[in-house]
């Protein structure tokens, strides 16, 4: 499990376009209180409009760790980069990144952080072996946002609705899977990056025992209808034993996201092979409701949508950026009573 | 994926019982040609009564490796083994095990093999990162062994069908994907150690690109009914793309080893679950019969289970141990044409 310290400087490096910087505009939507301020090089075109600070004025304000905020093509760490995240290892920061070049293959930055001891935490790198699934019920309740392919909301969707339910007075965690939901939260496991014989024991370390009336806001991970990466999704299902699930979709998709060759499913036939599924673990698994990220569509476009996907499913559906989960939240836990 | 250097010298190390020298066992069984020897430390109670030799003897014979054909009780290797181990890469052998504990572990060993410039494989563990699936359909015929649950007959049924199909004359090829299939093919990749995003990458890479007429069969890993492990089972199906599967059951298994609140599903669900998930990434997916490991049946209650399950489900089904794989060969190549 990582555990990232917080709060957070958000680093931008000499990026020119906000879409690079995805990363750290997420951290200062979802996690504002966690951000004392950011950081770049001379020459970078985007600001996130917090407060500019260096690492060691961060860490003078009491930041615990530098977040390379961005997601460059090929996901590779820019070396001209490195003499900065070594600047703010030096400043006493943990350095963290979700690219897949390792922070630990830059050997002065690795000197760094030895001298003044601190982390290098590469979030989309798995740190340790987990356990097998023991497949034991856990006390508390959980809820899984599954999606029709990846990249259409699961992430976002969590997040909105942990926050619902607190809002609500409700206990409830949000349980990240992936490396921004990682970074927001501040910890959680990069379970596509887990050995295979683990996925679902990693999934059942990442939501534990806990009070009955608590829901883990578990961040679904690919797609039970993805061709690449399905078996990530049945194991966290399987390890995450939700009591229910959110299905996330995108009405603009007609096949998998990259593989044309693959249709994106019925939505009735989604639900219906998700709660089949998740069965195994959870015999009372239910569908609560679904979130579309309806982005393509018009107003008027969504609204004939919802009223259609409405009337044929008989469920709540929202799209979280448009009107909020607010069904969802109400839906979930009128079926815990 | 892991390429191993035959014939072998299998080492039994100080073992009192054949339970734990079934790696050595299955070898010989399933690969004789390729076992040049049998070697093993002074007190060892068992021996697979084929010639007996050294490291250095063996390698004068041209032996390319040395097996560790052991699985002891929590998998580690026993420390007094090394230096036999180290011997054996001071004599030029390739050092191969299959046990959690890492040959690489051993700085002795390690230090010997660089001197001699040989390998030491671990064939448990995962040696490199693959890709993410791509869901092309490749060229050449796929059949998969599928289970109800772990540890009953797969890997026998596959090794079986390939040795009965070469025997017709068909081109086929065992595609291993646990430690004791690969030692004995002499390739393949540890499914189960791979990284969670590429199970089906690695799965595809397996079985590559063949000529329309020649089948590859595949062995199956874990059970989609399995708590803790139906995301590699799925993920192996989906990169797999098989155009057959051979569901393989233990007809005195009630519920999943080790795990006594799961219970073994009914054939025909099975059958339906593995079909309906395998129907991603191959529409023309069929299962051809099953392979019963029935050791725990007496010969009247097998004939009575065989009529049982013949009539039920309406395809052949046989103890590839009682009486071969012949109705699974036969029908295998009649849904081909």
């Amino acid at each position: 499990m990582h555990r990232l310290r917080k709060p957070y400087l958000l680093f931008l490096g000499d990026v020119q376009d906000k879409l690079t910087a995805k990363t750290a505009f997420g951290l200062k939507d979802w996690c504002p209180n966690d951000v004392v301020g950011e950081w770049s090089l001379p020459g970078c075109g985007v600001s996130l409009g917090v407060a500019r600070m260096s690492p060691q004025e961060a860490a003078a304000r009491g930041a615990g760790s530098i977040i390379v905020g961005i997601a460059p093509t090929g996901g590779a760490l820019p070396p001209h980069w490195i003499a900065e995240l070594t600047a703010a290892a030096e400043a006493g920061l943990d350095v963290v990144s979700g690219l897949h070049t390792r922070l630990t293959s830059f050997p002065e930055l690795v000197q760094a952080a030895s001298r003044r001891n601190v982390r290098l935490i590469d979030v989309r790198h798995g740190e340790r072996t987990y356990g097998a699934a023991s497949g034991r019920k856990r006390g508390g309740k959980r809820v899984l946002t599954v999606g029709t392919d990846c990249a259409l909301g699961k992430k976002y969707t969590a997040l909105a609705l942990a926050k619902n339910l607190n809002s609500r007075g409700v206990a409830a965690s949000f349980r990240a899977t992936g490396q921004t939901g990682i970074m927001i939260s501040g910890e959680g496991i990069a379970i596509d990056a887990v050995i295979a014989d683990f996925i679902a024991g990693a999934a059942e370390q990442l939501s534990p025992d806990n009070a009955a009336d608590h829901w883990d806001v578990i961040e679904g991970q690919g797609s039970l209808f993805h061709p690449a990466y399905a078996g990530v999704t049945l194991g966290l299902l399987h390890g995450s034993q939700p009591d229910a699930i959110i299905l996330c979709h995108d009405p603009s998709r007609r096949t998998i996201d990259e593989y044309p060759n693959f249709p994106i499913p019925d939505l009735q036939v989604a639900i219906d092979d998700y709660l089949r599924a998740g069965r195994l673990t959870n015999p009372a698994i239910r569908c609560v409701g679904l979130s579309i990220n309806s982005s393509s569509l018009s107003h008027a476009e969504y609204a004939e949508y919802f009223r259609r996907v409405t009337d044929k499913l008989g469920m709540p559906v929202c799209d979280p950026v448009r009107n909020g989960v607010d069904v969802l939240a109400t839906a979930l836990l009128a079926t815990a009573r």
